[in-house]
């Protein structure tokens, strides 16, 4: 049976989204190469009908349909037995599962404040707008209270907060060469799909030269016969 | 051969260290009783002679002298495997050691915020003049640039940045029973250390009732014959 992904396409063939990231890593930790369909944020209900919901990515096996990428790679996990473990054990998959509320939450914040206003080019044009202004989003400007240029005013004060909540990160790749430990599981690809949401979705580079988290994530973007390349960067 | 744990002990038997308090969730999760002795902050020598260095708690098998709670977890884990792991898989034992750094940086500054200046109440009076002034400890008041007051003056605000920065627990906590996953292990005994560490350290309780993260704490003060509870709470 082949899975299918849907998965939401940017400006001229990027991919921006860090929830695709983790899942297109899932499926390649796996050996899996899922068929591809492309949405855009205006698509809300094709994904709607066929999963009840309007987020991506959406995977289908058969007549299963998984929308949530949590959801997703713990399906992945349980359907492939035989192929490399995405959490090696119970205890990895129950502290993958904080790490995906730690990367959604506060990592998620630390990153959006460093390149939501700039971000918005990697989008297509037509989804523009959406992303400004759906209600559904933590970038839309109407929760945020100001600007997506405003929200990201002050950027030295960004840039320093970006150092404090990954400073956990940086202690334990100095320490292991994993997140998960001396093997890549599907907790480093829930954090390496949130710094490739920054690496893609903004023109400057945040993490300094000779750190450990620099080093683990330039590791990943080659992994997988380069995954990380595969798609076009930020758009000149 | 019996394991000793050296370990700081306060005021009237309190025992204030969350480091301690890990370690002592750890032995009891493998069912081994280690023999305790106890040291104050002042008996710096009798710590360095033993082991190098002067941070409790140190744990002794026989010739062999660990310090670091970490390493004391992971030397438990190996040397006892067929007792319940405490790590659940090498995956669960990569990712502890991330929520050990984000407990150490993160959580632990969130708490500080809101205990330092009345946690020195639990220290034995002996020890006070010391934990303000020591050069090697995050509350001392030359490195924070200010009393211990002070420090911790903005109540409002450092609550509600407990808040934020717990929010990844409490999602977690709602889905599943443990950070670990359906069992308890050293990741969840890490963030209750630290949560112990405020609720005996501190005279007012700041996890709401009805909070995932609220229920999780308590279940854990009642584990192993309500160890959490064997010591005496924050001085009247």
């Amino acid at each position: 049976m082949t899975l299918t992904m849907y998965e939401r396409i940017g400006h001229q063939s990027r991919r921006p989204s860090p929830f695709s990231w983790r899942i297109r890593y899932a499926f390649a930790h796996k050996g899996i190469e899922p068929e591809f369909r492309h949405v855009r944020f205006a698509d809300v209900e094709i994904i709607r009908s066929l999963s009840g919901q309007h987020f991506v990515p959406i995977v289908t096996d058969g007549d299963r349909v998984i929308h949530d990428s949590w959801n997703i790679a713990c399906y992945l996990e349980d359907s492939f037995p035989d192929r490399p473990s995405l959490f090696g054990g119970p205890g990895g998959r129950g502290l993958a599962h904080f790490v995906n509320q730690w990367a959604a939450t506060t990592l998620g914040t630390a990153i959006r404040r460093l390149i939501a206003a700039r971000f918005i080019l990697c989008l297509d044009p037509g989804d523009r707008a959406y992303y400004r202004s759906s209600r559904e989003r933590s970038s839309r400007e109407a929760a945020i209270g100001c600007t997506l240029e405003e929200y990201c005013a002050d950027r030295p004060r960004w840039l320093s907060e970006f150092a404090v909540v990954t400073a956990p990160l940086e202690l334990t790749l100095a320490e292991q060469p994993y997140i998960a430990g001396a093997v890549a599981g599907y907790a480093d690809y829930i954090v390496f799909s949130m710094l490739q949401y920054a690496r893609l979705g903004c023109p400057e580079e945040f993490l300094a030269e000779g750190t450990a988290l620099r080093r683990w994530r330039d590791g990943l973007v080659r992994m997988f016969d380069r995954l990380g390349d595969r798609y076009p960067a930020y758009p000149a």
